[in-house]
């Protein structure tokens, strides 16, 4: 009689619409039926991106994506500013260096989110960077950077601004027209509420450009390719046609709620959980929290693994722990995709239920109440 | 009140229980359970593929694992034979060519199947080619290719043989470790009777051993992390969890009914259908045809396109049409994965009545009675 209830940063719970959806009979994906299904998704995932360029999508996770954005966008040769702030900022540098282009590090504490005065000065001193790697929420720390005012102090330089948007997309806000972002990458088992294996990118007239330039190696994530068939709602490869059902189903919802709605709900749903954590007496881990997840830094006498390990086996709760270094040191909930006031309620419930189960002393129902007054404001 | 029945090469059905395990709510790819699901998939994946090597697998189509293929066996400046026998030859062509490496074709008349000597032949000209890229089944024209000979060509040799089995396996027989084929890739979405998504690679030592040299640019298809964290039940980036679930359904099907028998159960198909195109007096596109799919050459005064969106229209019946040159030019009709002879009588009656239905005068009946009689016989 086990129920569960999984919060974290991705794979997000799934719409019941979509899991259903997913479970019809499967079509062909050349079918006059998967051409209307794919150029329905593509012009949805524009409002979701905020933007009027064309989104492309790939078969793969969101790493794919990123891939694709450095052997697109990129030639031999190019130098580049990679923002690492996490594990995923550290992914950008890896990936441009497995394709031999030059990366020049800005290196942030993890948990803190970038200066954008660090960046003018790197992109003063090196105005040739073809591109800037850039994350929208560093999902290993749970911290926002400001894409806006990375975006203004590319938009008038040749400099391309990529973003990792993996995480964050219809969680945290990301203007890419409005802001003048160059390209965002992201995925579907987020923000998207889908199960994972879908892959998207945005690509504004400029990036295009590059990519018409570029000469670096590329086959499967070949986004020109994509772009042109994504047009006539086909695909270069056989896609995962299940996924874009429910992916369908689900920016279905999104474009209900509308984006700008669905990046409320999640902003009131990270300030309950930040008001939450804090009421419980625990520092959150960073310093500019994202709308998407809430690191929560632990007290040195609790092992993290352990409890989450318990956390799951005891109460059916899923709550991701801390990458790399932060092994054990924190403890990561989402709220994030198909979730509201009730969820975050389970999650902070559940929180103080396993400090208390580990004998950990805390005041019982100071974060659920905490959670109540938050929602309450916010509804009136 | 219209049913649909899929015969297109992949996409194929979904074997109603593993449809509905995907519709399960989704879980976190980093749990215990996750790693016992893969460290599962992977094992069964070695029965299917004939093998003691361990598979991995990636989140992509086919053309995914084709691509790393590619990119984790090659070096700069190497040399490779590709067989091209149809649009998935060329494809290994192409993205051979997009790596910067030489490719040697060895080009094949559409619906032929290579000749082991010319390979021989071309082996001698060229003992430095480091790859021979060869198919299994050419899905464009239904041909199969003779992969245990080629094996023995190359098996005393330095040269690897590269196996594309992405609609085959499962189907026609692929015997990786007795013939000694150094790799063979395949997908999700054909024999192995689940969603699109999943793309598998199964190498042996020497090809290990070829990962090991290579230095082409890599970062998603990186085979070598594939491996070490599948061995750990683990992933380097989120995989597609729910086509996982689903994948676990359908190998325990085959494990079930034990891949000789499979690929029996194919083979029984396969003949039906081509005695029944036969007796309807059509003739079979492949010379070798497959036991995955059978490509029908149409009379010229029936236009394959048009027929072939009737039947889907009129009849809930997907078949598939020729690629290419070959379009409007042939039909292909897909006997593969979750299906038995009934689903053989609904293709080939269905044939029947589509071809009455547009006027060509046909004996109705005539290659249901073919069928009935190969199964029959099969069957005592």
């Amino acid at each position: 009689m086990k129920k569960s209830h999984l919060f974290t940063p991705g794979p997000t719970p799934i719409p019941p619409d979509a899991l259903l959806a997913m479970a019809q009979p499967i079509d062909y994906h050349r079918s006059e039926d998967a051409v209307a299904l794919i150029k329905d998704v593509l012009e949805k995932l524009k409002h979701v991106f905020q933007t009027e360029n064309d989104v492309i999508f790939l078969t793969s996770s969101g790493t794919g994506a990123m891939e694709g954005a450095v052997a697109n966008l990129l030639c031999q040769g190019d130098k580049v500013l990679v923002i690492r702030s996490g594990k995923f900022g550290e992914r950008w540098a890896e990936i441009c260096k497995a394709y031999g282009v030059e990366v020049i590090p800005i290196d942030v504490t993890w948990g803190d989110s970038i200066a954008p005065e660090i960046v003018e000065k790197h992109l003063t001193l090196n105005p040739d960077v073809q591109a800037i790697f850039a994350t929208l929420c560093e999902t290993s720390t749970g911290a926002l950077h400001d894409i806006e005012a990375l975006a203004r102090l590319t938009q008038s330089t040749p400099t391309l601004l990529v973003v990792d948007a993996v995480s964050a997309l219809g969680a945290d806000d990301l203007q890419m027209d409005n802001w003048g972002v160059d390209v965002v990458v992201s995925c579907s088992q987020k923000g998207l509420m889908t199960p994972p294996g879908l892959a998207f990118a945005a690509l504004n007239q400029r990036a295009w450009e590059a990519v018409d330039r570029s000469d670096l190696p590329k086959y499967y994530f070949d986004f020109r390719k994509a772009h042109q068939r994504g047009l006539e709602g086909s695909v270069p490869y056989t896609p995962a046609l299940t996924l874009l059902t429910g992916l369908q189903c689900s920016l279905n919802l999104i474009c209900k709620e509308e984006i700008h709605n669905t990046i409320a709900r999640h902003n009131h749903m990270a300030i309950a959980t930040r008001t939450a954590v804090k009421a419980i007496g625990f520092p959150l881990f960073a310093t500019s929290p994202a709308n998407t997840l809430t690191s929560i830094r632990l007290p040195e006498e609790i092992d993290g693994k352990a409890f989450i390990k318990m956390m799951r086996e005891k109460q059916g709760i899923t709550y991701a722990g801390g990458q790399g270094d932060l092994s054990g040191k924190i403890i990561r909930i989402a709220h994030l995709g198909w979730m509201n006031e009730y969820d975050v309620i389970v999650a902070i419930s559940a929180f103080e239920r396993g400090l208390a189960e580990i004998g950990y002393d805390i005041p019982l129902g100071a974060g659920v109440a905490a959670v109540q007054e938050v929602f309450t404001k916010f509804a009136n």
